[in-house]
């Protein structure tokens, strides 16, 4: 299944996996509020359909991920459309972190500024060798800070300062390095590695996966003790849960479980 | 001198060096409750004794450091148990921190599940080149949430969500790439790492090390500014040990020092 | 231009970069009381001056940066004294975060316990291949407690506490591999690629840079949705700067950005 969402999206779904490519070359696939607004729409549209297993995010230009914000919507005495523009950014970071599915980037080129925060963003994130990272806003007067709030989690303070700083770019083998993506691979594989990760989520009960992904972000903040008093809760709470029980029991008898995807107790 | 306790740990103690080997073939290592239990009360006994320096945690099994948590034990509506086990670890990872000694993991195998959880555990941790960690819970319905605890808290979050939603394998030399061990070495030098690792430790005083060690755990999920204000005010507290005194006057006589290993101050 | 600062620093300025070379080779760069004092002075002065784009800290002694605290200060029962060194020492790493310039370590030879977290404190750290790094502190009675602090924050903790616990050196490799440092360089190219960096700070708005690393550093212990919220709001307010709308507005015109390098809104 093919379609179109305006000029911005190309979105794919086949067997549990949305794909949403980012195509508007004219920008370089720049992060402007409608590419912005498409995003969210995409990643919230039906998230309970059980039928959705994960999301891919993508690009359909050659060597480009994405440019970023896009520059001309950010001139002038424009408070308002400024506001809005970084509002609905965040909205989609928060939106990503609560879908509940995996969000996996799949990097082949270049992605900078806001677009390296997308990548970042991502549960999940693969590149290819040739690809490239950078956060170079301050060459032009404005300062990577909303980029850097989720690069500086991510990878070493040293990498975050050194991008920041400088505006240099970093390769895929670095990105690697530095833990800004999961895996990086060879220009040709990408794809191939996409299909590993999401068969290996679809194979998986998806509402497992969901309470997973939840407990992951909401004890990140918490000191390590709280976290684990928190997660011992969850999983007692989870073993309840009709999918952990089937789980349990189709390992036992070496079969293979047949999942409800549903948050039913047993 | 050797002697086995039940059937889930053999314990050596020598040269000031207490080490756990995790030997149950028949569950691969697993941490059943007998085993966290195991470890917990050899983690904490005699903790206060100046002979014990540090404690070195290893598998008796050939390609297997623990499989994880028993999954025989997960099975049904057996909440009290399962609150047992999950409340066990807890407390184990907690003692863990706490013990006055460093706690070292000599990793040659595989560890998955709870099994990678016990490794990060570790305050120090080395693992051969064809060692393997995996969090793959959700394969069977049982989202490795506490694993995920200490993991996304060691190694970038991009390695986490990978490891977590695939549940796939990462080889030693990745998870040294990581940051989940602290060195990863060839297959027949693990012995020789930790030989080195014990003999640096008994070097030192033990007061020193765990005076160290608690301040180092303390601050850790304070803010900078915060913990460097602490940090101060322990080193000048620091430098009034007998220990400290020792070790400073012995560097500018340039002898070995004679530690105490105790708390007095000068 | 060239002039000495007691006998600790000397101090060029040139292009908007000022470099502190630590220069005591009786001390092997200790950093007593006087050569904290030293750098904390030469950090702060005249650092509102629109013509310091950046600080350099490099040593002018072959194969070792810095030795970390004097150990002769911190003898006998001197609280006073070792109070007033390690908070001019924490003022000092306060110092270097609130300079409104990015501070860049240039590392060629070994950097020790406090001289490892003079590294970390630098914005940016580049090292050579020869170069290497220990908090071997525990040693001689006194564990690196403070140096801890800001290593645990910018390596993996697997890596922090095989540091802090053996005191064993790690190469300048490996710490890039932890992200202890931005960048390693062959040990005849750190000044070339210090050079690179510098000009890549210089080619910027100075009060865009301030601003960004303000927040940085801000934003570092809060969660990440409070941290993206308030940088929404920062990044709304800097594109009302002077300097952000010349950015922009150079950039679409296709010609260089004449910056005020003020503070000023537009």
């Amino acid at each position: 299944m093919l379609r179109s969402e305006e000029k911005y999206l190309e979105i794919k779904e086949d067997n549990g996996v949305r794909t949403l490519i980012l195509n508007h070359p004219a920008s370089r696939n720049s992060l402007s509020l409608k590419m912005l607004e498409s995003l969210l729409t995409n990643i919230k549209k039906d998230e309970d359909n059980k039928d959705l297993r994960s999301i891919v995010i993508k690009s359909g230009l050659e060597k480009v991920f994405s440019a970023g914000h896009n520059i001309k919507e950010l001139t002038g005495n424009n408070e308002n459309l400024h506001k809005e523009i970084f509002e609905t950014c965040s909205e989609l970071m928060r939106a990503m972190t609560q879908s509940p599915v995996p969000i996996i980037a799949a990097v082949d080129g270049i992605a900078t500024a806001a677009g390296c925060q997308l990548v970042i963003a991502c549960d999940i994130a693969i590149c290819t060798e040739r690809s490239s990272f950078a956060t170079p806003g301050a060459n032009i007067g404005i300062f990577c800070s909303t980029p850097g709030v989720p690069l500086v989690r991510n990878v070493p303070k040293k990498i975050a300062t050194y991008m920041l700083f400088t505006g240099f770019t970093i390769s895929g083998k670095e990105a690697y390095e530095a833990g800004l993506v999961s895996k990086v691979v060879p220009n040709d594989k990408c794809e191939e590695e996409i299909e590993k990760i999401t068969a290996s989520i679809n194979m998986k009960s998806r509402s497992v996966v969901h309470v997973g992904k939840t407990f992951l972000y909401e004890q990140l903040d918490l000191d390590i003790l709280t976290a684990y008093s928190l997660g011992t809760e969850k999983m007692i709470n989870c073993l309840k849960m009709k999918d952990a029980q089937e789980g349990i029991t189709s390992f036992i008898e070496k079969r293979k479980p047949v999942w409800s995807h549903g948050y039913e107790k047993n």
